[in-house]
């Protein structure tokens, strides 16, 4: 058989480095062959293996300096039948991709507006006057660079490559810690390993209703390593909360929590039981 | 005098239009002038105001749909000088702007992200089969609507006003109940009011360390109506929370957790206790 594995394309992005480093470790577990499925949008790539179209969905869940992609967040909540299989830390380096022959040349940059965001410091002081356009991904934008010695984007090394692009600079970004963690999801049951997600909402104006679920995790000592609301999307001030903590759903605590949890919440959905792992950028 | 206050631009934004309503205010209090000062950025129109270059800055803070502003948030964290003096809620009511006689012939529609996002279901279903293209601001690509008829825009009908732009269909936003919240902030000490919004930082590698002021809020009953995780932008899974509740800095019980969380915080900083207001955006 086949294993198939969607995510977040076209070719070159930092997704499909995700994607690939599963896809190693697919094979190597399983000696089945694993094709990989690029998509058109982050909401495309979840629905694909909602829908039995694909057994494996990669996504990116959070970037260490520019926090939650939410798009991924509020999909997974409506969409209700995925459960994370495991986590991957992939570390970020961004290039100026260009044929400028030097930086003066260059009189626009495009790319995904979160690798501006992550570049603002380096841009501001390196290409003060320059024009910075949003794409819908990395490597969208890199069409224009072969023809145009003003144009410029940032990307990864490896798009540089496999499109065949002069590096101008590398590395661009501000942080040399940048990082972003991917989620692998499928329709398989919860797993249990050492991180859990779930998240949940409140019974519309209850005043006190967050309070209650926070003191259960409280009293059990149990630490939340991220929490975060987002809007129910029916008026402002109603939140979906989506909370990280670092135990498994196999403890104890952590089933007393979740069985309370039912009582004091609307509606409660846990994600996933998963462990982490790092991805070695240069062997993708 | 006259007051300056800052937005973020160009002439046609929703930020221009909570800026107007805050502007309109002020003049009836005071009986001065009041001149608005369109900024290329929020981070931008955040510093104008804690440079002293003008008195009060307008910025967005949240949106019902989409959720955290979260540039808002993490340059406030960084200039620790300005303080919140009032939130301003304005409804958000899109409009899609073109010079084509109908629907099909727009080819391109272009606007920013979040609007995109907002008026998403509509587009599936109405318009399928276009680009749609991501803008700096929603006005900013109104100038291209002038001589091209396979080109829309989405943005406020204000905006079609000023720019004398036809509106082709209004409104196309997918939740009726889509609002934008503002904050309007100045160098002036703290003020009390019914709202808090307040951030802090933990001390690093302490396991259980977000535990602990949960706790001081929950033993009091005081309930977060929001907290959200950003990154501290050094390492994956180090995060500032910024938390907003319903409970005024006047309170001694809210006192009394300030004091507790200057004990179990890195770093502790109140953006301010301040009422919240309804923008009715047909005045503005």
């Amino acid at each position: 058989m086949t294993f198939l594995l969607a995510h977040l394309g076209p070719t070159g992005t930092y997704a499909e480095s995700a994607a690939i480093a599963w896809a190693t470790h697919l094979k190597h577990q399983t000696q089945e062959e694993v094709c990989l499925l690029p998509c058109a949008s982050i909401a495309q790539t979840l629905r694909m293996a909602a829908e039995q179209q694909v057994d494996f969905a990669v996504v990116p869940v959070e970037n260490s300096i520019e926090g939650s992609v939410t798009v991924t967040l509020d999909t997974l909540w409506q969409l209700d039948s995925l459960r994370v299989q495991q986590a991957l830390v992939l570390p970020i380096s961004h290039a100026l991709l260009s044929c400028a022959p030097t930086l003066q040349y260059v009189q626009t940059v495009y790319s995904h507006p979160q690798a501006l965001a992550q570049c603002q410091g380096w841009l501001e002081k390196n290409l003060p006057t320059v024009q910075l356009v949003p794409a819908n991904s990395t490597t969208e934008a890199l069409q224009f660079l072969s023809t145009d010695e003003t144009v410029a984007a940032i990307a990864s090394q490896r798009a540089a490559e496999l499109y065949n692009l002069p590096v101008l600079v590398h590395p661009i970004n501000d942080h040399p810690d940048n990082c972003t963690r991917f989620w692998v999801l499928s329709l398989k049951p919860l797993s249990v390993g050492s991180h859990t997600s779930l998240a949940f909402s409140l019974p519309a104006n209850v005043p006190g209703a967050l309070v209650k679920p926070l003191q259960l995790f409280a009293k059990r000592g149990i630490n939340l390593s991220r929490i975060e609301s987002r809007p129910t999307k029916r008026s402002l001030g109603e939140y979906v909360f989506f909370i990280d903590f670092e135990s498994s759903i196999a403890m104890d605590s952590v089933r007393s929590v979740l069985e309370e949890l039912q009582n004091c919440t609307e509606t409660l959905k846990v994600f996933g039981s998963y462990n982490i792992s790092f991805v070695d950028s240069t062997k993708t």
